[in-house]
């Protein structure tokens, strides 16, 4: 089993106090419900414990790291952290709603207390606070050029994530997905966000544009990486680490990375078994796959290499981050951390 | 039939233009389905010819004109003015989401034709373009502190704005709401982006933080006063100019000012039976209200005065509207364009 990294939670409680400290003091439940999507109450307002792993805040930090180690500048960073950890929990509330999931962090989705009409509230309500929490970054000596420039990476990452939202659900209704084109949804989806998390992190301590930029594309192939894995190990993870059965992907008729492959990859014949059994999940709306088509596609993956080709694709994103990192010239002291982050991506077994 | 006051079409094709240049080139239809919205496109992609008036845009520009009339600030607030507008579309195609709302200026509501996930995306994508509209603004010259303090005014009423549907939206599930809340809840779902409309075109124009301050309470204010108008419409508005029924209102069993006010000034027994007709409305999900009953409110208005409780209302925010606007001293040439704006919108007949 890999160890969590150092990084992921050494800015944690810093970055869910700054968090807090965006949420304006406005006694309207809606600011509760925001409170539940993040994990700070449960859904009858009591104190909870339920945030995500913030990932995308580690990253922010290092990012900031990777230009300077200034206490100051990791307090303005930290500012920029909040932001995203923001924008990426608004993305969980509203795609709650799109892809009809009741369930998100072992707790009842937004929509599902509070109906759709509100969760669609929650979401924008939280976008809002993500440039409110951004802003505090010019209470810390941040100038409005740096906070500007932030505030544009971050819309400009939102909006390739809106993006990437939209391509995976016409995918759902799609039979002929290419893996180029998955790439790029998933580079959108995913990657923007964490693109982002690096650049504006770099922004506000300091960076150049260039830095920033370097830094947001080694992001997009950590967040590519990430999915591959995640591809990966929704069908060949250990149950037991993982607390959800193997090929669950499969069960779900999840058109992820293997699938794709084999459906390029596979003889014409076995191709053709196989899209129709993703056609025949259009029709019957989302019933899971009987488990005897389960073992058979999940035999079908194994013999086109689809398990071995997904893991050498995160690799490559994973190469590919490592080479972009160098082009911004980081600091030696935060590369390390960097890189247990980007090789925990690759190689975490949950 | 009160005339069409000239500042609401003078910069129209200006905005409009803006507001394209601020859509970028991208070939996904979801920025077609932004183009629907905007009235720029039918469901086919075909040019169509249906945005809305642009009220919003209108204020932005007098905002500035009330403090420069320098082309090149006229230029820059139309960024803002392009900004404003699209959050309020924005709004417009996640409330008709909320609302379950089919029709909208005459044509189907974008989740009527893509589906409420794809709705909820392409609002998500607007509320980002209008950022990116925002900034357009740099390129005339405006600076990065001018812009970022735009952006955070946007950002807070765009907050409040939501804290508004958030209301609204729990009002329907209400039979208590007060007049006071009722008024709250109108400053922000509508006040209070009229508000940043001024509030942002007389800061990219270099108002002092003071002037912005009181042309955005000047502008919630006139929100208040068109929403009392609408209000006094939905009832008692000429069938003929409006293209809907008398009484629209109180068939569709709205709680607008006018029932609020009865329900807190009718007799005891007739208070009583208000409320159980609203009650059933819970009940039975939506149904129109029968013709006798509708007859039955309608005269119960007129009894308690809420038809001219309503105008006096209106009024009282347009006076307040005048006397904020006195306190940013505005240019004399504005004055007379903003209170022209201001009677039209408390008299209009549709």
């Amino acid at each position: 089993m890999t160890e969590t990294p150092a990084a992921l939670t050494r800015y944690h409680e810093t970055v869910q106090a700054e968090m807090r400290a965006a949420l304006p003091a406005v006694s309207l439940p809606i600011y509760d419900m925001a409170r539940y999507a993040l994990g700070w109450l449960d859904e009858t307002g009591r104190p909870a414990s339920a945030s995500g792993k913030g990932a995308r805040a580690a990253l922010t930090m290092l990012g900031a790291e990777a230009i300077s180690d200034q206490p100051s500048v990791l307090e303005r960073a930290a500012a920029g952290a909040a932001a995203v950890e923001l924008v990426h929990n608004f993305s969980l509330v509203h795609d709650d709603v799109q892809d009809g999931d009741v369930e998100r962090r072992g707790r009842p989705t937004v929509w599902t207390i509070w109906g759709v009409a509100q969760a669609i509230n929650t979401g924008d309500l939280m976008r809002e606070l993500a440039d409110a929490a951004l802003r505090r970054a010019l209470l810390r000596g941040a100038s409005a050029e740096a906070v500007l420039e932030a505030v544009r990476r971050l819309n400009q990452a939102t909006m390739l994530m809106i993006e990437g939202q939209y391509m995976d659900l016409t995918f759902e209704q799609r039979l002929d997905v290419e893996v180029d084109e998955y790439l790029a949804m998933v580079e959108r989806k995913t990657g923007a966000m964490m693109g982002v998390s690096l650049s504006i992190g770099a922004t506000l301590a300091g960076a150049s544009v260039e830095q920033a930029d370097a830094l947001d594309r080694a992001g997009r192939r950590l967040g590519r990486c990430f999915q591959m894995r995640d591809d990966w190990l929704g069908i060949w993870a250990n149950p037991d680490a993982l607390g959800k059965p193997t090929d669950a992907d499969i069960r779900r008729r999840k058109k992820s990375f293997p699938i794709l492959y084999a459906l390029s990859h596979a003889p014409a014949e076995a191709r053709r078994e196989l899209t129709d059994i993703y056609r025949r999940e259009l029709e019957d709306e989302g019933a899971d796959l009987p488990e005897a088509q389960v073992d058979w596609v999940h035999h079908l993956l194994g013999e086109v290499g689809a398990d071995a080709a997904t893991n050498r694709a995160a690799r490559e994103e994973y190469e590919a981050f490592r080479s972009e990192l160098d082009t911004c010239r980081p600091r030696p002291q935060a590369v390390a951390d960097l890189e247990a982050l980007a090789l925990f991506t690759l190689e975490r077994d949950r």
